[in-house]
Parts: structure tokens; sequence; C-alpha cells
């Protein structure tokens, strides 16, 4: 078999660590494989070269920032590579430029285009494990680019597509993809086996196991990909093509995201053309908007709420105000509030399920939770709440859906 | 002008002394000059990197060592851009393989073998500040190779080659080059002009302002190199090709090296092909042999004397007992004294004044300072001495050639 291991910061954070690593991935070449090793940065690296660069370019997003790094996942790719060769195996360490990655030139958030698979698919011939320094890639001019937070999750699953791997392990410090997190949800339970698509939903709704876009190439390129411990040799969770059996788990999962804030423009005229005005100098900022709700028109006027990344929030009501004084009132007529939650259910099996949003409402509802803004997909029903609800939120939609219980116990709705 | 800039590793200590480099280098690009701008890794990373590398694998000449050890200068050449940016100005970096340097394949000790200058030039000519990490290169397949310690002098000087610069300013934390090392003789005076043959000479006889290695392509190109002091706007000291005043200088500078050690093998039959056995060992383990004596034969029987890296002394001893024990008598007949100086006067007005050796024999034995080996080249006479007599003979010799004075004033031998 063709083998992609990726080990996040945690599992490389010190030498002994990353000698463990080290052994992990020799110990599966010596079993008949043939390993491709992807790693990120040391533990904390990343964020002690960003301060540095911040401290003189406080736009990360840049071309000299993804430079500088990009430097953590180089170091802790040559010490892999020594470790593997102090423990007596043969081993190369391969950069994004090396490889090469090619991918677009928005530094700080590329998108891989394509990757050429001849120098890794060359080492893995003449038996070497090749390690690939993850995060990062190069551009047409040769220029080092970064793929975001967690953007070696994407290295690992792109390299697995490009070289048709049988398995892309992604070794983390859980055990898995949980049906909850258990830091919040004691009850939770690891998932055996999720589909591509509720994955993808968990990772945009705030679960951090896995980048998103690592997920979509999964997808695109039906790469099997393996979530597991880096501290044991036990199953995790199987990310696959979605099978007969999971339309039967109506709900697979609940996750929270806390990064946004709910923004409010009160007294609209309803005419055409409003929502335009409001929503053009928020995305000619690059400031994201999620959820978008308007009200019932009384009287010829509306309100329209909707949420953005907290972070932005300062910067979003403040553009509001400036931009479009003739309908926010100069900004009078515009409210928010940092502290909401958002609560959302994913399963593919709501598909053939009617009666989920009920459910999820009920159960709300039975711990006296009101709902502020209500989304929903396909596959995931997503409701704001009062931040401070949020684990009570959790807890009660987990165990209400019986997401406690063996996926062969849990009764349909 | 197109001036090339190097600063080395304390004047990018921190993100302010980047600051105040940055500044400079905009300074010399508003006065209509094109600037590159070659930076040493920061003050103490370099010896980070190494000892996490060595934790692992203990041969530094290796090319994952290199992939590690580079990431210093990556990091600095990335910081630097961005605070040029910060001042106002327009910069980019480049690394070794973006250039590209092209190296041999020697990790740690590689050699620059060819420049491509097409990058760096469209980028002043746009008007930019190239900002160029130094110390590394890239062999024919792609690796990253470094220079060895003090390679971005190499880097800063080859890059003014390429670019037919009319100067390459080297910036460091003294003033210049001096006539001894200041911390040993207190009247050492800085040197205005020295010959590229001189400074050869200094850079392998102890000196350490400049890589040896930087000072071979400046003579090879003719790149005036200018060495000066980062903290102030003095001038420093070039070193350019010979003039007609140098000759006129006897006697340039005084170093004294104290890494070597002395060992002794006695009672060699004297017959053909003994210094051959003899050093065969060291060669073949690269125990690099500086200098060499051979006393006259008595009796059929001659002693060898010869210097080795002081590090590597008991490598060398413990090789000659093991490999030749014929003519060692098992190692009985090798002995060694880790505790010499080799003490040089410098100088090409050496050519054409005769009892230059003479004066230095002088001048030692009138402090009693006993010599015990002896190497002479056209511009350099070096002695071996007991170390503990270093200072004083430095002194002694320093004063003795007048090296105190202005050259002006300099009376002739």
């Amino acid at each position: 078999m063709l083998i992609v291991q990726k080990f996040g910061g945690t599992s490389v954070a010190d030498v002994e660590r990353i000698r463990a690593v080290a052994k992990r991935a020799l110990d599966t070449h010596r079993a008949g494989h043939e390993v491709v090793v992807v790693v990120s940065a040391m533990a904390g690296e990343t964020n002690r070269l960003l301060r540095l660069a911040t401290e003189v370019w406080d736009d990360t997003t840049d071309r000299e920032v993804d430079a500088i790094v990009s430097t953590g996942e180089q170091v802790t790719s040559g010490l892999m590579a020594l470790a593997i060769r102090e423990l007596g195996g043969n081993a190369r360490s391969f950069l994004g430029h090396q490889i090469r990655i090619l991918t677009d030139t928005q530094h700080g958030r590329a998108r891989i285009q394509e990757i050429e698979s001849a120098a890794l698919g060359g080492a893995l011939s003449r038996g070497k494990i090749a390690v690939v320094a993850g995060f990062q890639g190069v551009d047409e001019e040769g220029s080092i680019t970064t793929l975001g937070r967690g953007g070696s999750d994407t290295t690992a699953v792109a390299i697995a597509a490009a070289l048709k791997a049988d398995v892309c392990e992604i070794y983390t410090d859980v055990a898995g993809v949980f049906t909850a997190d258990p830091n919040v949800v004691p009850t939770a339970r690891k998932i055996e086996r999720i589909s591509y698509e509720e994955m993808l939903e968990l990772s945009s709704l705030g679960a951090k196991v896995l980048q998103l876009r690592s997920v979509e190439f999964g997808m695109n390129y039906r790469v099997p990909i393996h979530v597991r411990s880096s501290f044991s040799d036990a199953e995790g969770t199987w990310v696959v093509g979605e099978e007969a059996f999971m339309e039967q788990v109506v709900v697979s999962g609940v996750t929270v995201a806390r990064d946004e804030a709910k923004v409010t423009v009160r007294n609209l005229p309803d005419v055409a053309g409003v929502a335009f005005k409001l929503f053009t100098p928020l995305s000619e900022s690059g400031i994201v908007v999620d959820m978008i709700i308007q009200n019932t028109s009384v009287h010829g006027h509306t309100d329209m709420t909707f949420t953005v990344p907290r972070g932005e929030r300062r910067r979003a009501t403040d553009l509001l105000a400036e931009r479009v004084p003739e309908i926010t009132d100069g900004g009078k007529a515009v409210s928010w509030d940092d502290g909401i939650a958002k609560i959302s259910v994913v399963g593919v099996g709501m598909r053939s399920h009617a009666g989920v949003a009920r459910r999820m409402f009920e159960l709300l509802a039975s711990e006296g939770i009101n709902i502020q803004m209500i989304s929903t997909s396909e596959i995931k029903i997503s409701c704001v709440i009062d931040e401070k609800y949020a684990e009570l939120a959790m807890r009660t939609l987990h165990d209400g859906f019986g997401l406690h219980l063996d996926p062969s116990q849990r009764t349909q709705l």
C-alpha cells in the first residue's frame, strides 16, 4: 500500500516526539508499505514566527510573512528525515518548491492548484520514506506560499490524491472525530465512519480536527482519510464516501462555533437594492457574511440580521455607519451582539428523515433556550443562541439525538 | 552606483536592529543607488538550529542539516524586506533557490559555482531593494546547501561579482580590519586599505573579520570590499587590488591562531615513502595538516613535526598509533603539544624587503620567546610558539614593526 501519514504540531513538539513519530513511519515502511510523511511545525513555532513578523508588519497575507512562517515546517521535515535515518531507515525531506506543490498567489491562504508527483514517486520507488514539509507551496513565480491554519492536513490529502495513495492517515492528539467536543459533552463518542459531506459540514461549523479544504480534496479525489491518535495504535475515524448504512444514522454530530457576532440593521426601507447597498462595503473589505435573515416588512420597513466573524464585527459596523449612512441612519440603526454561539447538528440521514429540525427546536425549548437565527442545508441545521447556553445546548442536543449511544442502539426519530 | 550591503548576525540580532539596518539600506537607495542587502541569521539562531539538528544526527555536512540551518537566514530576509517596507521602501526577499545561487553538493561547506543575475537584476531595475538570504545556495538537484561559517560574506561578494557591483559593503560589529586583534594589542590601528592577497593571508591565519572564500571571490572578480561598522557612518577598511603605495608598507598586520596542535613523530627511518605512509591515514580521515617540518637525518633516522586542528589532535594521534604502528612504534614514538600558538606577520611589502624574517626572530628573541616551527610564503611569515607567550609576542611584533604608528610615519626596515 501507499500510505500518507500526517503529524500535527503536538506530535512533533520536541525531538523525543519526533523520534516516536519517525519510528511509527519506519515500522509502517518495514511492514512493506510505501510511506510519505507530512509534518507540521513544532508546536508553538508558527505562532513564534508570526509574532516576529507582525512586530514589523501587521498584514499576515504577505509574500514575506509566508517566507518566514514556512520555515517552521522546513525545520521539522529536516529533523524528521534525520530521525528516520538515526533509526536505520532511509529518508529524504521535500519542501513545497522541491516537489513542487503549485498554488495560487494568495499568501497566507493559498490554494493548491497542482502537485508534481515525479520527485516524490522517484524517492518512494528507490525505497525511501519521503518527508514533506506541510502547509507550504510555491506560486508560478517561485515565491513561497502557505495554505492557512491547518494547511498541513490539506498538503497531506492533496499529496495522497496526487500519488493515488490507498489512505491518508491524519495523526493528531485526539482519538478521532467525535460526535461533539468531549471537553464540552462528556458523553461524546468517537465516530467510526463518516462521509466526506458530513465531515465538510462539521469542519466548517467549528470542529477543528481537519482543515475544511483537506476534506474537499478527499471528497473530490476519493481519498480515504483516517483520523487517529499519534499516541496509540487504536483505530480512529474513517472519512470516506457515503455508504448505505450511514443514512440510517440521522444525526452524526453536534458542533458549536463561538467565533461569530450578530449585526442587526433596523428600519430599512423595504425596496429593491437595499441588501445590495448594505453588503457591498462589507464584501469589498473582505468581510465574509455567514447567516442572513430578513424580517417580514411592516409598514414598508424591515430589519436585516446577519453574522460576521467576531474579530471583524467592529470593522463591519463602522463600515456600515460610514459607507451607507442614508440607510443606517448614520449608524444609529445598527446594533450588534458579540455574545452568540452557533449550534449545529449534522448528518446525511437528515435527507430522508423529516422532523430533525422540529426535534432540535423541541430540545432547545425544553431547556428554555431561545433561538435567535436559523439556517439549514440538506444535511445540517444551525441555530444561533445566546453564548451562555452553548454548553447546555450541546449536551442537550447530543444526548437528545441519542449520540451518547452506540449507533446500532439509537432509536429512529 | 550598485551597492551590495551585507549585515552579520549581531547587526540583525533583534527587530530593533533590523529596523536600523533597513533604514541604512533605504537611505542608500534614496540617495540614488541600486541596493542589494545580504543578511545573516539573527545572532544565536544558527547555533540554536545546529543544536536541534545534532540532537538527532551528529554529522553536520548533511543535506537535511542544511535544510534546517538555512531557515535562519530565510527568516531574517523576510523580516528585513518587511522592515524596509514599513519605512516606506519597496523590497523583495530572495532565497538561494529563487535567485538562484548554484553550488556544488558539499553540504555544510558548499562552494558557489554560478549565480543567475536575472531575477535580482529585474527587481533592481523595477526600483526595489533586493534582500538576499546569505549563507545558502542550491545544488543541481534543487537541494538546499550552505556555505560554511561566515558564508554570508561569500554570498555578498559573489553577488556583487555577478551583478558587477561598484562595491560590496560588509557591515560588522567592529570598525574594520585592524593591524592586530585590538583585544590583545591595545595599540592596534584600523587599516585604511589592504590588498586582497594580504587579506587572504590574514583570513587564513586567524583574523575572523571576513570568510576566506569571500576574499578569493573579491580578488578573482576585482570586487572592492568595504569592511565597516554597522553602528557608525565612519569609513572602515577597503580591501582592493594591490596598489603601488602598499609595497612601501612592509608589514600590514599581525595575527594569531590558537586552534592548532603540534604532533611530533620521533625516530622515523629516513627512507623514501615514510611521509606518505604517515600522512595517508590522516588525509583519508579528512584531517587537514598545516605546517610540516622534517629534521635533518641523524644516523639514518629523523623526526617529523606537524600541526593539525586542535579539535582533531586526539583523532590524529590515535590514527597514527593504530594505522602505522610499524613506524610509530605502536604510538610510543608519537608525542604532542596542544598548547601552541601560531603568530604570523603579513604584508605585500615583504616581497621587496629582505630582513622581515630576521627582524621577527630578533623581536621574539628579545622577549625570550622560543620559536618551535617556522613557515613562510611570499607575503607572510608564521612562527609556532608556546601559547602562553601569544599575547606578548603579538604586542612585541605589532609595535616592533611600527604598526602602532600611522603608515606614513613608519620607518623602513
